[in-house]
């Protein structure tokens, strides 16, 4: 089977139609046509076999996720999903595995509207590179650059499912039976936050997605910034599910330090909480006040007022 | 070295700078502020290590060709060269190997004038994609699907010529000293034909890069515009470097079959000759006339009248 027969079949024509896609797979560009007044938003993610991705991940799952990753990167800035590429490199052509796949990729294409508009099929080792393009506002993009001294940070969801998930399925956890599947989708499926970065836009001074982990990821907030913080770990939200099955020390060592939730963190002045509040209650997301920005360039964790140091999790994450 | 510390200190702040570019790398996304008027071409071309170049190519080399293809697809919609991502997959991480790729990327990004807006740096098989943004007046792309019964058609450049460079890489031909460099050369040095395609605008009713090969690209235009041709195989422009090395059968065959020479195939009406020959000796590119459209949906090769039938040349690129 030729490159170009096993896009055909399997990518084109496929997932969301928008009237802003002049020309879209099949000829040497696509073409498409960006609102007026509005920045485009371009980010670009690449999943590598046993780097990202375990090799045994579900088709539908790598499909879904890789599309995910990327949409995280747009809500991070507020944008609005438009199109994208995608490079897939694989060692072989298996019909069932592409169609597993494409299905994981197109559900959540469709779902926020975004649609494929090219890409280019290899074969080689595994991997997965999609280039998306949102739109925004111009001016009203999101960026980790303006927290201010006195804003409040918040953080979307609840932290450090993802990385139990994967360490359960690298067996290095066992959890109870009732728990492990929930725990295991935050892994294979998360939620990219893109109807609350939309949400966020004009309220919120900063924001970023948390793809490395909460301890790591709020660093470039803080020195894009010029800004310090506080958390309070005793505020970090935890799954039901990360309770049962962990010590609280263990559980915030997961969501301090696991990678993988994207979830947003942003950043809130006083005057705007009330609008915050609203605005993400309406985008039916879960949000919680986790800290402050302060003066400094440091991250200062404490826990009921007292220094709080995460327990070390034996082993990092990929 | 930490991913972003590579991406900072290779390809941050280096290259094209643009006023369209509202925020470069470093946030979750990057913000371009695209022309009124004008649509966006977008591609993405994927180069993996074995497949599409061979292990020991130069890095300069690499990072030149990298981007090289994917402006080449740029050129077959006369599109102008905006922006790119760069999402590169290397086994370690080399200073040196590193520097010398960022300089052949950057060498044809500047002269190109397209900016480095944002990628991802992963570890795993040496894989390199690039996707490609660039601009053009609503409704003036060219694509694969204008040609008409009767038109003319155009190729620029010489082929063959990188299908022969490859194969002395190979090791499978041996050619004169002095024309070793030169082939070698068009190998890992295409030249996009960005500033022809740009002049073919409102002037010749298709376009195709030639990537593959010209009997296996045009009859992607065939498909397209539902047509057929005749190529007469006695027009085919040929460099005196292939003409010296090989008989006129097996230039033939290079040239015809022969992949990546990223020269334009274009076709134009009789009564847009004039203003096409008018148009690229003004953008200083080489091309000939090598055949017609006709009805029909075939690709008919001839020489002097006689139909041709290329030979084989033992084994098939890549």
């Amino acid at each position: 089977m030729k490159e170009f027969q096993l896009i055909e079949h399997y990518f084109r024509n496929k997932g969301q139609k928008r009237r802003d896609v002049e020309l879209s797979i099949g000829d040497d560009c696509a073409l498409v046509n960006p609102a007026e007044n509005k920045s485009i938003a371009i980010s670009c993610d690449t999943l590598v076999e046993n780097v990202h991705f375990l090799a045994d991940i579900p088709a539908h799952a790598l499909g879904y996720k890789s599309l995910a990753v990327n949409l995280s990167d747009l809500a991070a800035m507020g944008a609005e999903p438009a199109w994208f590429t995608l490079a897939i490199t694989l060692p072989s052509v298996e019909p069932e595995w592409l169609e597993r796949f494409s299905d994981g990729l197109f559900e959540i294409a469709e779902y926020y509207g975004i649609a494929l508009i090219g890409g280019d099929t290899t074969r080689g080792p595994r991997c997965i590179s999609i280039t998306i393009n949102g739109q925004v506002i111009k001016g009203s993009a999101l960026t980790r650059g303006g927290a201010c001294n006195g804003d409040w940070i918040y953080v979307t969801g609840t932290l450090g499912d993802s990385a139990l998930g994967l360490d359960i399925l690298r067996g290095a956890k066992i959890v109870n039976t009732e728990d492990k599947e929930y725990l295991i989708n935050r892994h294979y499926y998360p939620t990219p936050r893109v109807l609350a970065g939309q949400a966020l836009r004009n309220l919120a001074t900063s924001a970023i997605d948390l793809s490395d982990g909460l301890v790591s990821d709020i660093q470039h907030v803080l020195k894009a910034s010029k800004v310090g913080a506080i958390i309070d770990v005793s505020q970090i939200p935890l799954s039901a599910s990360i309770k049962a099955n962990l010590s609280r020390e263990e559980a915030l060592s997961y969501a301090l330090t696991g990678g993988e939730d994207y979830e947003l963190l942003f950043t809130v002045p006083e005057s705007q909480r009330g609008a915050i509040d609203t605005a993400l209650i309406h985008a039916g997301v879960k949000f919680v006040k986790i800290g402050q920005i302060c003066a400094g360039d440091k991250l200062k964790l404490v826990d009921d007022g007292e220094p709080f140091v995460p327990v070390s999790r034996g082993f990092e994450h990929f």
